[in-house]
């Protein structure tokens, strides 16, 4: 048994299988994946990586199966290894290559960490662990974690949860994790705190237009996604530090230098995929790498499948709780898309867009210089 | 006015100026640069970096500066920049390269930070500000910024230090910052905080071998002081990986992946400079790269400079704290000297240590595999 | 200038008026009545007081003051009043005697502490003063001293709130504290604690049953306002111990050793204050203080006068945060009425219910021993 | 099993059994005994009670022995009960009485709980257990618990302790606690915050002088061991206030009200038990109540006891670390001795002493107003 410190939960127990799958370079390698991607050119202290989250995760997990002896061990070891496939700053570069998921699963049947895998488990039975509840539902050890550590390392206020009522009350029926009466209040405390992490720090204006330059750099790299799927934060930086194209370069040295580019559009009135893609093709098309647009999916509201015991009824926590219920009906609230320049052609980026949009007789609040 | 989230002060302001200075690449530079090196493979949240260490020294020295009026503007910006010069993985190359004092001096001479400090100060008006008590004394901005935020950041409880008290009580007398009689116990926790991160965080073996092995890496690729003063981590690590030689690429894999040299030797008795000398170069001469000599230099025992005002006279502090006094005794008994070697001749490097040993006539407790 | 340690906030700095306003009889009393309640009989270290939340509302709205020249003084000392009122325990007896504001005029009035006011202020120009938003909005320093405070103290994970943006964030525009478009999450947050807070610590059944039999001793002892009004908890507890009436003594017996009645109702559903109030008459007629029901007023949500400015308009908070919304719903969801019996009547005393809601023709959920 | 909720600890679990020892008059009369006495007229948050620090170290006794499983079930018990016999206001008064700890067996022996005690362990074993190293050594359950629960109430920086690592290193040899290797900066680091705790905040001069001042008014009122050991603090205020002794009475509203004697003599220079002793005679004769000495004894330094195994053998602590080897020296640093006047006869008071240490030829600081 090995112990590890960590801030949150003072040590953190890996027993001798933990160890040997954490001392692979898979593993490793998520020391050098940042837990919040760029966020940290907007809250300095965010440079947590997945590596601590994915111990963190493993260690809620495994106290939970203490109060549910019939999870299964593999479970827990899943929730050790379900970052594994996050690309260099998370989830920054899941707009050009598969979900992070999907590259979790192919390190689980590539290179060291699978040998090790495989002395327990068939690769089979371990894909499936990785869709246990115990980290892909809705009130999960991976969220429990990730809301508590990243409030921890920005500062902000939002992320404080009941973990230990939280946990001390998930009940597991063969299918999914219930909550117990008890735990209501705490799971409801968890999903405001994720609602109110959104806007606040995911979200944040700062690391938004810092991804936005990233994505457009590694696309005009293109890179491959067996390149990518290995590297890690270091590899990818050098990568287009000496990249043979002035853009990407330039863009890199911009993230490097925090000179972001300025926003010209931000705005949570969606116009429309279909409108946006004409806007992104002529912005494109007249500036190139200089003006980029964000048009993020819309965040889905996932609580549909948390369950709780009221009344010694099972019932959805939306039924129990109006706060929770609110939650859907905020879910588009900080939806935002943006457009943003380089600071010398923003002026000509808003001429641009108004033409545009007068064009195409809409209305919109273009942020001027 | 600029805010910035910071987990330790909440919200740290930067003035107009401030911000200027901050906007630079020299001081974002900083965000690449870990504060505690290599520590990260013993705490794997410690993954804070200079960046929010120079913020955090900015804002102590503020508030120092606003009790104590007759301290210069320029001090305070000073704190601000007193870490520009670190090299990648701060402290760690420093038994390669010159101090890192020297190379903030390098910086405030050259590029854009250079530019803007000129427009208020003269470069050597600026450099004496270096020099300041603020930064530069027993009982600083700097160390009550670090110990509290190296704490934070490995969750380890020995870091803990009443910095409110303390600022409050930091009276400047034109020279050295002088504790007030109330501030005393906080300056004298300070003191103790610090001695005992030292073995427990600063000096952790893991950390030790770690930094022994890239300070080889580093040697062996033969990396001039013009390189490596302005590479970031991403440089560095980038550039190892790709050496042209076999060895400086196996070392900066083997810290990547977590598999470090094993002690063949970690111990508290000196054997004196030369009698290592002598060792190091016959471990050189047989094993090469695979066992490495880790002869660190003495701690300085620096609280000289720590005086209060008690019974209203100036003293030091070691004379009104029996506790500080008996760090003076301390120094040396964390100080520790290794010999490393990659795990499989740890067997053949024990034998050659005993060999060597014996020749000498020293009796020395090697840890055997 | 004095300086008083406290766990929040580091320290707390009084100047000479305030020093001289607590250091009088009426202040000092608050020394001894619980912020809150009998809440310590469910949240053992509740133990805080209204000193020390005093204190506490004070410094927050110094702080708010400092970033609002034109908040008069007066309102900052009247801050530091404003609970000088409150009777033992707190909110407990304001079933029986005025609210504790009606107190806190009479306090003004009368006594050392009167004197100290009448020093700087006329009685009717600080009477108004404690009308002031500072501490009588719903988002003002007391309530954001209390959330914080008991959330500290109970070690209940909901009442962090991020006061320092806040108090950065409030604007006074000579009648409201305005919101600022930056407070907008951290006063949502604070509203949002305190729902939580709710029905988790300050409407928790055990606290609900103690003060329910503590009002009960009171109203058979039969004290006066003119008696009751000055008192702290040792007066009246010792009172009540020492009571000619064995009843009295009793239930304050049964309360200092937490052998607390048992909940033979406990519903959110009302049918209406007639139908309770001719239970209670037959339920006293029948077990005099055996049998005791609780039927508080619902509360009020108070979030109306929260005001913000967004996009350049003066805007209600609700209507910019759908969350703080949906309080209005969720105002009604935790309120309970009950009724409580010493445990060896219990079973007479749902035999005696079931009676009566059956005669009434009601069907309510009775809980049986 | 019953959870209770505990801002240092989360959640204490109690087993059944602790259940209905903490459900009895005798352990419910704690909650009315403030753990640090008076400090709360310097440390306003410092209202906690026995009642959270007996189940503080009931939690962390339970813990160490889950570590040692030869450790017997009824020691756990006993860290539960070890503190049943504080008289109010904790060691205050133990200046009048026995100790507290022989007050502990007269309840062990007494009353409900005395019962409850005899259906699982007959008195004898379980006086014992009140004995074992769990609650009575250098490094025990009791001293953990009440060095981090003072240092968060009072909200000073001094007590923070890695008590995981500790409870994780403490290893029973059937008749110590022994502090194994890597326990050993924890252990130092408890025994440093204890000797920082005690000039802070255990031997504040505000709560010296409240303290002589309850002292008195307790002798005066003669109240006799069989009343004093069963009061708690509100039967001993309450008692107080209305003693038909006009000095006591004034001396408890004096408290009451912060109204505390002034120093006329704080001096660490210790001039003998006889020459205090005819001190007090005569100011006694010159001063009634109005003058009180205060002479306790010198810290014992109890780190004798504490054990390590370092390099495989057993060894004192101070052995291993020159920093608890300092506090030996240190003990006696902090202690004072003092005399204390009501304001009104402060200089008639200093002209008395400067008299008396005339008569006698001794030079002392004396305080002048």
């Amino acid at each position: 048994m090995k112990l590890i410190h960590d801030p949150i939960y003072g040590h953190i127990e890996l027993d001798e299988f933990a160890v040997r799958l954490v001392d692979t370079p898979e593993f490793q390698r998520l020391r050098r994946i940042t837990q919040l991607g760029l966020a940290f050119l907007a809250y300095p202290s965010a440079r947590h990586t997945r590596f601590e989250h994915s111990l963190g995760t493993f260690y809620l997990a495994k106290r939970i199966a203490e109060h549910n002896p019939e999870i299964e061990e593999g479970a827990v070891y899943a929730a050790l290894l379900h970052d594994l496939g996050h690309y260099p700053f998370s989830h920054t570069l899941e707009t050009l290559y598969p979900r992070h998921e999907e590259n979790t699963k192919w390190f689980i049947r590539h290179g060291e960490i699978s040998d090790v895998i495989r002395e327990r488990y068939s690769l089979k039975e371990f894909l499936r662990f990785l869709k246990h509840p115990l980290v892909s539902g809705d009130i999960d050890a991976d969220r429990m974690d990730y809301l508590v550590r990243d409030a921890y390392y920005t500062g902000v206020a939002y992320g404080l949860v009941d973990l230990d009522r939280l946990v001390r009350n998930l009940h597991y029926d063969g299918e999914r994790l219930i909550i117990g009466e008890k735990g209501i209040m705490a799971a409801q405390s968890l999903l405001l705190a994720r609602s109110m992490m959104y806007p606040t720090v995911y979200g944040h204006h700062v690391s938004r237009i810092a991804s936005a330059m990233l994505v457009k750099a590694v696309e005009l790299e293109g890179l491959s996604l067996d390149e990518i799927r290995v590297m890690d934060e270091v590899d990818l930086v050098a990568r287009l530090r000496r990249s043979e194209k002035d853009e990407v370069r330039e863009l890199v040295k911009a993230i490097d230098d925090r000179r972001l580019y300025k926003r010209v559009l931000y705005s949570g009135h969606d116009p429309g995929r279909e409108f946006v893609g004409d806007l992104m093709r002529e912005l494109e098309a007249e500036f190139g790498h200089l003006v980029l647009v964000d048009y993020p999916p819309k965040p889905k509201f996932e609580e549909k499948n948390a369950f709780v015991v009221a009344d010694g009824r099972l019932k959805r926590l939306s039924e129990v709780s109006p706060l929770v219920r609110s939650l859907v009906e905020l879910k588009d609230t900080h939806w935002r898309w943006g457009v943003y320049a380089r600071a010398d052609v923003r002026g000509r980026a808003v001429e641009f867009m108004e033409d545009f949009f007068g064009r195409r007789g809409v209305d919109f609040a273009i942020q001027k210089p």
